[in-house]
């Protein structure tokens, strides 16, 4: 399931906030038009933008809107229902067949890993063998994923520098132009203008946003892990509270004994089959 | 057990009193009103606030302040009770058999990781099967602790990029004003306030509280990797002074050799069953 | 198949202009000038050239110019061809042998890592020994390119020390020449300059080349992951559709299904032989 | 045993030394007292207490004095002298068996961790389960230790951010009574004197302890190693020159060879048993 | 084979050239005795050479001058003359037997690990214990030049903090004897002068002597592998065109297919065995 998550634009709505209001507090209305400035933020923006050009293939850069899109959202599968799921594909195998009985269940679940892990099982593969295919899955999402926010992580290394380089441009023609003392505060105060974009975007934007992305892919690839000891206890058959306590162990306690609790209302036993 | 723990509050409050104290001697109670300053507060506390909520889901967000809480008490299990009780439990199974002998012994000791373990045994899991669920609820324990002193760290980390992002803000104000030439001293003072709050709030709070957090993430799951060798001692019937050298050797030298006498006088030998 | 691949001097130019219109903006055209300083730059690169010199050895540094090269162009083995020719060779092997049907098939393929690993299996080798030596190549080759990149990324280290050693001559030149005060301004921004051209040099040019290598390397061993993949599968004599499921698996969901599906046509079935 | 090794009060002497002599050569005897504030020496080694005591629990903070010590000495294991140990017990075992044999030579090296590894023998254990008892005694060990130095490295990385701390509040104070300009100079070298003791107290001083426990850590960690596979040949009845080989290998080329030829001269063979 | 490697010393050279071509162009002759000061050096020097007093044992600093000495040299063993000595070595064996046939050849390659290698095929050990021993022998030798290189690199990270230190106390001497403001010019250009040595030694010489080590290690030990490789490959007898293979595959592609050539002209066959 994927649930809109407004945290991301929230938090960096927030961030100008507290920004502008800090202005308005120290320096009253006229202040803020003073840190606007559309050549700083043309050298910031644009020395990022020329850094990740010079360090990405250019199918990465077409996908970083994408990746970024995906901060946005939330994709979330309930343990609980996975657990349900396959306890239901558990009962289809011992009813009808591993092959009969899973062919029908494939598609109650809407998760393309999932839907693959039990065709291999319909399909005769061994464990190892599925294993080995899922995890290589895995690892082939892991890197995906993780040439994504490093491409954010870099433009945020990439921001205070640019805005360094920014602020040394308008001392050295601030510099240069020393005929008149009275530009002087005005020169410099421009000049940390870029310092300023740099550190915000790095701070309140793409840090942020790639610590963000690297923890939903550490999520991501926590969840298909579960699904895969799911996947390998219903191709071995192991029995329904095994595989509960298995599948919990990835909950906390309190969502862990919850669960336990209902299995034994259901009647299932540890000693079924095992 | 859990006890007190108010370290972690002493030592901020020791901080400020250190700082007080600084400021008292170098300028005198004249001094200490000029460093408290609402908007820098604001300006640092909300950039913090606001890089938090961009990088990190709300229910990492709401978890923050029981992760914080933790730091103000310690969980503690001694080695020598658990090695005692695993003793005990030993000594059920030897004589009532593993089902009966350790059934009764469930309770005895009131921690849900240890009454896990025993009842995997009581159901009669094999143990590679026992080991595999108890180490998976070691990984998901330690990934959900990581979160919550990661936000914390990086809170210390952004914490003085918004004070440097706060004195860049007084700065640009102040050199565009610079009309009076006598408010330039003042503008500066003001300035350098956001940096100073950062630098001691990174310093003080965040940093050794994340530090703190990852401490006692990392003994709780050494006193869990205590608890599945000692399980799956008992597991294997293994005979009570091996048990003891076992567990012995994550403890201290000197109190492991002490622990090694009261076996002995306990009459247990590494002959009777081994 | 290497393709050119020219962002990395569209990147480099782009920053260029950019920097360029920046300075232009702010001061003019009468600013570029003041922009350029031979000294400025000699002091930068050739110390960044000495730190090489001293670091590195000599095949290294001779190396280095073909391993810039590499970022202009891009090689990629298309997943899906691969296949193809495993399949090929898959049913070579049924129809005609082992031997003999591969060793028509070997220069079907034109990748020297692909054609020694087919000539391992014509040569009869054990499916461990195969993966030993493959897995040998790939270490040494990672070995190879990371000496590459590493010294790239040395440079960009370099580039703004080097930049703040050139600031700080320039400041104690002018420093110790204070006789004539309106020598001040100018004198500073001839310092800074050296920082601003290690700065530009390290973020647009050195970081930027040795993460793109550093990808390309990362890119490389995991195709050749996948080669292995498939260099045993064929060796093992899987059937066809479980080849295509597992080098699948290192592709995205869609490009996967759209694969599957091509087998599918074809008539193939996990039920062939498996 | 134990040696004393006065290195580390002797480099943070000779430290102090060549600070003063720069000083007065640059400010003559008059300058050493500028050098001097209480007030700094407070804010800098209070700042870095209040931290650590956010940071760490009561037991790891009355650990550091012991752990601090023990960079004044060094405990050193002869390799030499263990392999004639080693040597030794094999000689015992050989002629009155495993259990008599070796329990004679328990004492005869006087260090707990040997003595714990024969007497491991003596009860009966089988090699597998000795390695896993030694060696969770060496991670509970490096756990240990690690807790010490960790400490000491925060109090190096405290020590410079509490020294700009004092100097921003300095700084501040200075400026807010900027009244009288001719105390500029002054106030400016006093609000820099906390930077200085905190880059001198993280250089010369905490850093540089960390890294020596640390390779003090490291060190013993690698002789509990070559230990454990001694105890392992003893206990697998290997050959006394194997054993000189594999002990030896952990030592330099030149000291491995001299020792080959003494085990030569005693007229030990490969070919006695293996 | 030991060659001569002048690089280091001629880099150092190039950087200090560089510099005072720099200083030169920017000041002319009278700026470059600006920058010798002798108590400058000094402080810089002697404050690091009493950090590694204080975090290092006295036997590593006396070896600091050999292991500094080594970037002069290179060790190189050419992987084609290895290859052509494991196949006489097989050769040999296969003509007289493991015992004689090598008994023969050991001093024909000067390599002290290779002579440990043959002579422990020789003694008769099973592969996997000389496996053992030869790998044991490369982690001891890989932390021998650990704590070489850790040991400059250190230096490298103390010299701009003592630089730093030096300026402080500059500074603060002449903002202590503001008197005389037309000394306020040459005060700053001396106090930044420790800090311009911190930063010349760090980038210059220790940082880049550093990673030569740490290269020189590498490259050690990815030979010892290979060497590994070699010796298995001959204790196992496996035939001459696997060896060649295998070992080929750590060289570059095109220094392997030359290879393999010879040794089809000499006749050699993957069918002669195996």
């Amino acid at each position: 399931m994927k649930t809109r998550d407004l945290l991301t634009p929230i938090g960096i709505f927030l961030g100008f906030v507290f920004i502008f209001t800090a202005i308005f507090l120290a320096g009253g209305t006229k202040a803020l038009s003073g840190f606007f400035s559309l050549s700083s933020i043309l050298i910031v923006l644009g020395g990022i933008s020329a850094s990740l050009v010079v360090g990405f293939g250019a199918s990465e850069i077409k996908n970083m809107f994408v990746v970024v899109k995906q901060t946005f959202s939330r994709k979330e599968i309930d343990i609980q229902e996975l657990i349900d799921y396959f306890i239901d594909l558990l009962r289809g195998a011992s009813e009808r067949g591993m092959l009969l009985g899973l062919e029908d269940r494939i598609n109650r679940f809407q998760d393309p890993f999932i839907k693959k892990g039990v065709s291999l099982i319909v399909d005769g593969l061994k464990p190892e063998a599925i294993q080995h295919i899922l995890e290589i899955e895995i690892d082939a999402l892991e890197k995906r994923h993780a040439r994504g926010y490093e491409m954010i992580y870099k433009a945020g290394e990439a921001a205070p520098a640019w805005g360094m380089v920014g602020t040394i441009i308008g001392l050295v023609i601030m510099l240069l132009q020393l005929d008149d003392p009275s530009s002087l505060g005005p020169g410099i105060a421009f000049a940390l203008l870029t310092t300023f974009y740099g550190i915000v975007l790095s701070q309140l934007v793409f840090h942020p946003i790639a610590d963000k992305l690297a923890k939903q892919s550490q999520d991501e690839v926590f969840m298909k892990r579960v699904i895969i000891e799911g996947i390998l206890s219903v191709r071995n058959g192991e029995n329904a509270l095994v595989l509960r306590e298995k599948l919990g162990s990835f909950m906390t306690d309190e969502a862990h004994s919850r669960l336990l609790e209902i299995g034994m209302k259901n009647g299932e036993s540890l000693h079924e089959k095992g």
